[in-house]
């Protein structure tokens, strides 16, 4: 397993349970066993998925109270950004494509069979 | 290993061999020769990592010529940048809190021994 940064950062976001981990922690801190809450898993399970998530810097435990909420820390998030950028033009671009092939398309359609019998005149 | 489209995306993006060769197919499309030349690696190991971009739809086979080379497709970088999108917030708060400080910062520092004997004056 690649120990990058980049590498841990999106390896974490690699799994549909972590993703919604981050998504209750964008709504504020939590405490495990209400991060633990919507999901049918064992307790393990989550702190497992917490602890690759800590280790990535994207949650990172508060300092206060004996139950230490966890907070969301979206740093490493915009690293995962940055390097998308790159990448931008490129699906850009390709949607370009696909906004002139539509143009093209209306301008050929709809077939008007008034519009060819004028032409034909 | 979660198969949902978005995991597999990530998965893929966390290395740094397939993130540099995802950058060499940025520039255009490459035989699995040329894509391996740069990498001290076996063939078996370059076509591992190309198999893993192919499942996640990050790279396709051309369907022209024998040597059938490689190709980009951003589409699912898309989603990620969509993705990530809902978390923006999060890390233009941060930087809005550190811009605040610095702007605090600036406004208390540089500490001017000058000014100060001024003001006591």
């Amino acid at each position: 397993m690649p120990t990058d940064a980049l590498s841990m950062t999106f390896a974490a976001l690699a799994d549909p349970t972590r993703r919604a981990i981050l998504a209750r922690l964008s709504t504020g801190e939590a405490t495990v066993s209400e991060i633990a809450e919507p999901f049918d898993m064992t307790m393990p399970a989550i702190s497992k998925h917490l602890k690759v998530l800590e280790n990535a810097g994207l949650v990172v435990r508060g300092r206060t109270a004996q139950w230490r909420p966890r907070k969301l820390k979206a740093a490493p998030m915009q690293e995962v950004s940055e390097w998308l950028e790159e990448y931008r033009q490129h699906w850009e671009e390709r949607l370009d494509r696909l906004d002139l092939y539509l143009t093209e398309l209306q301008q050929n359609e709809p077939f008007d069979p008034n519009q060819q019998e004028i032409k034909h005149d």
